[in-house]
């Protein structure tokens, strides 16, 4: 395949930036399918309020996706996000078929968001030379996972 | 699995509903990330105007998605849209991988397109006594589909 | 009591897109003065949830209560959305006086949208040859009811 | 019936406010259905003005009703809004059935807006002492309603 | 002339839909003319409220215009909006030059919408088979239509 | 009095544009005055309509005499919109105290408004030597004025 | 001149609420012009903040000055705003003409709100019983100036 | 027929402002229905470009129709702005029937804008001195007809 | 400190005024301070509800202040609300340090409302004589702070 | 260099127009880069109402600049706006290096606006006959400089 | 005290990011209720600017205030910013009781943000490498104080 | 020249800071003032979507240019941004006079932002140990034009 976008990265500059970028897509578009799929099926007494949280995990999911394919564009690399790709690449941890209870669907999300923040960590401390623009993208993504791990969490929590 | 939401439909005219409105999720999210995967992987001198128009289209293959999903959970059929199920049984017939020219995407829109709206005129046609609230969800997504069908093949065409 | 406007069904389409139309008005009128009973007396650990997602059920009721009863009006149906009307006629179910716990609410709810969502149904079935533009709405209020119905049963379901 | 929530109102003051209250919120959902009644049914040289006019009363009507509603509550007292409860206790003068001339509207507004604020000044006495937190709503209402009484009026005065 | 657009439509099918939609355009440009001619030149009493509904109708029309040209182009048909096309083919039944009384003005838009509701209530059994799309499209015309043609005509009424 | 503020125009010119301008001034507040009187003072059958569109032409008269009297400032003039000064030289007609009929008030502002245009079609004409960019502030509030004084006067026409 | 919109108040308080009502809308009228009129000519060193906050002070006049009228109204009684009514009878104290320091703009503004809050203030004591409505609006009136009163004096203010 | 409203113009400007106004009021219209006839029917690359370019012009067409015919009212001509009057005598120069390619579409545009300036020029020579308010309106048309000309001949051009 | 701002209030109007406004600048500070520590640190089951519902109660209880502390300044005397004074004067009761469950969170909340709510009362009694604009603020806040007093009690109660 | 857009101006008009909008556009880019130079480098008493104010000039500034270039175009000539045409041919007065005074920044803002005000009443004279569609353009830009002239010319100004 | 919510930082990490986070919770508020003092008490000929600019410096340090305490709880530590934390352990330098005039009120702004802005530089070496994270939330806090740093200084500089 | 502006920076952070700023201010100018010259300047059969695309970078140049600027303030440097600056110090390439080829201009856009690029990724790391806050603002930057450079490549690009 041809490399019709040039960028001011050095070769490994732009492997590490391309590869860190590709897989950060691959993991929000599943999480942003997960929280949809969480969004139909769950049930329970907290329905609603983990409905309606849901919907804002997607688009948080969704928005960083865009952000993090069209920065790969921008250092020449071309992202790859389709069901197929994300199907066999995903770092994140799925979710069960069929109707779920409300609170497995709060442990479901905890897991997911942990799985991909863990990875995101990683990604950090792989662009921090190589990429620091990248590493910026990173950073703003793994501070609002974060912020809703945070809250996923504290719905489960007791003290 | 247990069936915790009741319908007024009887048994077969739930099946025929939820069968319907599963394999259209599945088209229309995987219309929606073939649609992002090209909006990212476009290059050409149209490449302003499709990488637009693609946006337009994922943000309506989007809202289908969810309505068409709510609809099934309305019958007490819970969807599936995961990334597994999207990869395996989608009738859409996908984009390859790279960079593309903006006259193939064009291509592949159209085609996707047609093989989603061909599917979605053989489900108004099954939906039309099993449940007439369905069929109606089909003739608007079948209107708007078959809209941007026109719009995409407008690209191409000469008179 | 003279009929100052005229229409173009002939008055047997007339008698059968008057009287659904009616009959729906008193339905939709009930349902939401039984939403806003609700939504004032609820009380429980989900009041806020329940609270809210109320208003929502009240504001869908009072719009499809002014389509249907402009619907009536357009075929040359004067509609009748009085108290006493209201009281005498509707087929929802009803809500007991005072104080609410939410888990009581969220039952009265389900029932009562299953109980005006029955009727809506056979008035989709009477006005399919006599008017399918009214039918045409009744299949807006059905999707709209049924996708509400879910979320109500779905705060009771488990799996 | 259980007592479930507190005020600082002593039982005398709570009483009045109370009863006043519940009195407010009948009135005002009797004047709301009485205002969308004659919003459907008006015929006439003025039917716009008339029409949308009618709607301007039904949204003051509601806005109130929901806060005297939850006035109510908020001194500890359930309110009852029930179509029942309306058609039984209203003081509101109603409305009759069929299409009506948009002079006769006017009057009948004109009539019922009377009604509706003469027993508002009761309470307004009734009040002063006893909780002039609720009188101060009543205040507002009274403030409102007579606004529109004079522009109703208006429409009919000669000079 | 060529046919650049396909449509999943049969021949017979593409041509009931065709020509429907392309008399409903003609039909909807005349009647957004008319009504602006009448915005324009109503004089009298009551010119300000007509003056205002009369833009409603032409915002109307026009929107459903649009909607029938760009349902002709998404079944493969090239739809003719000209103004010798309106001026010819029309079922509007038009309005006089010059300025016109209220009262006339009112008689007149009465007259055009029944004219061009009863063409549109022929499509829609003539489209019924042959594209539940279109037909679906023709309801919601009709709907609308419908519901002015009883504001204007509540304009005239007495009881 | 000093002259703070200087300008490109010469003494003469600046006069006549000064003289016009504060005209201008005095002659838009009174109007706006006026038109707020009659805005209060209204009765009969047209009371809404006339009601509404006084207020429209209050916000016109205020949105004009503010462009007025910074265009004069911005030609170095101070202009003077006191009430003591509105009251003694303004062109306007003016208006009776007390209670109005609905057609007499349409009366009083055509009236006044073409006094008020008669005045400033001859500061037109004074002022195209003197100032064109004053007088391209005149054209603009000769198109508005003219066109509601058209809209005032249909509401009492016949043909 | 006849009296054509009756009221809930005895003709003792009409008379008191009404004359309350009357020299409250010559004052804010007299209010609004006074501040238009320094709007325009103030200079000095903090033209831009004194302009600003007089068109401030204009809106909150203007707002209040309908708000009186219309409870003038409301009470039957027909408001005078009329240029020479406002400078015959209003109780603000004035501004001289032409340019004006800024520091001198803003004791003139002290000035007047202070004479019309005293007013004020009397009307208040003297509708407590008359009219508890009207009051309610004095309230709002004097708190409001009273906050501006404050702003405009903290202008000059040393400490 | 009557002349039911006045004007400040002599008859001779009177005649010449409403017959140009008249004119503009046809090749407006006309221009717009080219417009939008062009909106549908466009074919080629550029079709996405194109297809949002005409509803620009569209809008522009519309919004300076509704201003020319609004000035003529205000000059007491009754405009004419109706199917046939437009079909007989509209100064553009057409287009086509049926799909047009998207090139061709750009040469029908600029030839027909082209068509109504050179026209319009005329017109603000022959009424600077019979109306220079209404001369202005001319001026802002042109002047934004202009601007589109230069847009659309830039498409076609080279350098 | 030097009494740069005057008021109509005479010397002990000014003391009472004052010192029950500084009180309520004081309690609802803390509150706002205690409701964004309760938003922080709640976790349990109903966290999301909770969590927006203190962000609700800051948002109120910041505004109010605002509104407290410049009617203090509007009637001449100094409001302080500074860390320091808010920790040594708040009749707020507090809330514990570090996480905390919802239903502990829930009663946290009742409590404070309890105890600001009931200090505000004896206010309004201080205030009626002295100051009925203040009284007219602590009004509005009662009537805001009851309501969510309800709101927040309905979440424990049960019937 | 070819001349791709033609226009209905003949050669000098055209020539004409071209040489005064090509001087306006450099002018207004030199005024904006001024002003906005001015925004970061004022310091002093009365530095937020300056710094504010700058920037509503460089607003202004750049949207004339945009529709002077604009207007070029539609005659069909190229403007020319770089930063070395503008440090050339610039009609401004400039700016001095490094922080400035706020007094300083009004006498070099007041003396920038004159510059290019003077300059721009030539262009009015001389675009008279020659196009008088781009001189409307310059009345509309003389007449917003000579407003900003006078707001900046009054904080230096004394009475 | 149970710590519910779990990090991916290790200990230390989460102890140096806990730590300066929960300073600059701290930190924050104090800052948040010192410019709203200010914003109540400041007078002089500035008052108007200062009273506008201490409350965009409110909403700044509130919105950073939820954002390091929303980053503090997403790294498993649970803030504290009650009133008697903050009034203990700010490291703002506070402001004085009571009526200030307005260049002290700079200098006490000026003040406060250079004492928390050295203690945030120091907190942006500290997280470098325990939280890149974190560290990035700091350096947008610090960016946005350094600009009101420079905002504030500059109303006190001369050159 | 004085430096009113004090910084928590050292001398020789202080100037790395500022030169690297400064840079950035006078390349964002020029980048700007490019992108206009390209946006009147542009033709051929891409006009539409260049010429959009094209302000779009005006918009983001401008938006950075303020945002380097005021950071240079922050940090006591006093920003250059006149003409003669920009035109002496800019380090972006420049745009020919005259009409240009779309094809030219997007060459021309891609070279450009190539040359910002790479002088922006020198002050990444020049500013990495000066001042982190200032490298973040450049990260951005740096980001937005990287996303820029990829879309107006992307338009010449084949694959």
């Amino acid at each position: 395949m041809s490399q019709p976008i040039t960028s001011t990265l050095d070769p490994e500059q732009q492997r590490i930036a391309g590869e860190t970028l590709q897989d950060t897509v691959v993991d929000l578009i599943d999480l942003s399918l997960i929280a949809k799929q969480a969004h139909w099926n769950v049930v329970g007494s907290n329905f609603r309020s983990v409905h309606l949280a849901l919907d804002e995990l997607v688009t948080v999911a969704r928005d960083f996706t865009d952000a993090a394919a069209e920065r790969a564009t921008a250092v020449g690399i071309s992202p790859d996000g389709r069901a197929g790709t994300v199907a066999k690449d995903s770092g994140a941890i799925g979710i069960g078929a069929g109707w779920q209870q409300d609170t497995d669907i709060i442990d479901t999300i905890v897991g997911n968001l942990a799985a991909v923040i863990k990875r995101l960590r990683e990604r950090i401390a792989a662009t921090e030379k190589a990429d620091p623009v990248t590493q910026d993208l990173f950073l703003a993504i793994a501070a609002r996972l974060e912020q809703l791990h945070w809250m996923w969490q504290a719905q489960l929590a007791t003290v």
